[in-house]
Parts: C-alpha cells; sequence; structure tokens
C-alpha cells in the first residue's frame, strides 16, 4: 500500500470522517470517498475558498502560505490540508 | 469586569496570541489589540473570508451555517468565531 492509500484509510477510519476528497494541482479530484454529486459541490466550493484564502493571505503578507484551514458548522467539520501536489479534503459528521 | 472584557482577557493570556479584534454585527471593529494598520487590513479579509464561507456553507445546506473558522499559515494561526452580534478573530504566532 502507497503513502497516500495508507494516509487515506487511516483518515478514513477516524471517529466521525464521511468523507475524503482529494484533488490534484489542476483541480482535478483523483480520490473521493463519497457520491459523485456531493463530490462535485464539495469540491467546487471547498477548491474555491481554499484559492481565495491562500490569495487573501498573500496579499497580506506575500512570504506567507496558508497550510490548514478547518471549518466548523452547526453539522460538520471540514478540513483542508493544501499541498505543493494535492488538496485532501475531510469532512467530519458532528452529530 | 463585564463577561466580554473577561474573555477578551482569557484569550490575549493564551499563549502565542498577539492580536485579538472584535467586529459588530456591522462590521465595525468594536476592539483591537493591535495597531490600527494591521487591524484594518486583517479585518477586511477576514471579514470577507468569513462571509464568503458563510454564504457558500448556506448554498450547500441551507439550514446549516459556520460556527468557527480556523487558519494555520507558515507564520501564524488565525481562529474567527463568529456569532449572532459579534465576530471574535484571534491572531497566534506560531513561531
Amino acid at each position: 500500500m502507497s503513502d497516500f492509500e495508507e494516509t487515506i484509510r487511516r483518515l478514513q477510519s477516524e471517529k466521525g470522517v464521511v468523507g475524503i476528497i482529494v484533488v490534484d494541482s489542476a483541480g482535478r479530484v483523483i480520490h473521493s470517498t463519497i457520491d459523485s454529486d456531493a463530490t462535485q459541490s464539495h469540491t467546487a466550493f471547498l477548491q474555491q475558498l481554499c484559492e481565495k484564502t491562500k490569495a487573501s493571505i498573500r496579499e497580506l503578507d506575500s512570504s506567507n502560505d496558508l497550510t490548514f484551514l478547518r471549518l466548523r458548522t452547526k453539522k460538520n467539520e471540514i478540513m483542508i490540508a493544501p499541498d505543493k501536489d494535492h488538496v485532501i479534503m475531510v469532512i467530519k459528521d458532528l452529530s
């Protein structure tokens, strides 16, 4: 099993995790554990949010960059870990 | 000391906290522990991010709402806690 598969497997076994989406640097979904409609709507929103946040952080300080983004909502928690080649998004159910 | 002042004092005493900004529901800064230029640039960026995130979350699910947003960057960590009357933003130094 590759490091990548191992990471996904580890994340998926964590309590409350209901979805994992991985996109590559071109924005293509390369892995998802949820259905394709939900993947598409979440990916569009989260990528836009991630890009906008990165741009704003660099606007405040051009030598800085986003490493991790976590949103908690009334219903779930979403974690986004951007790196050079991938963005990993994890959706956790709070209920 | 009011609950509000007590909360600010408690946050400020936490390790690494370098700035706290509180804005009211109309977007006016009602409390800040950092200089006015930094307050203005951070507030503009963070409010926009918070509003955009809230709107996107409600777009995905109209009965959902943002309760907490946390960004980690190479240099610092920013936590945003929106509620009905205020948004509290806390900036933590990671170095």
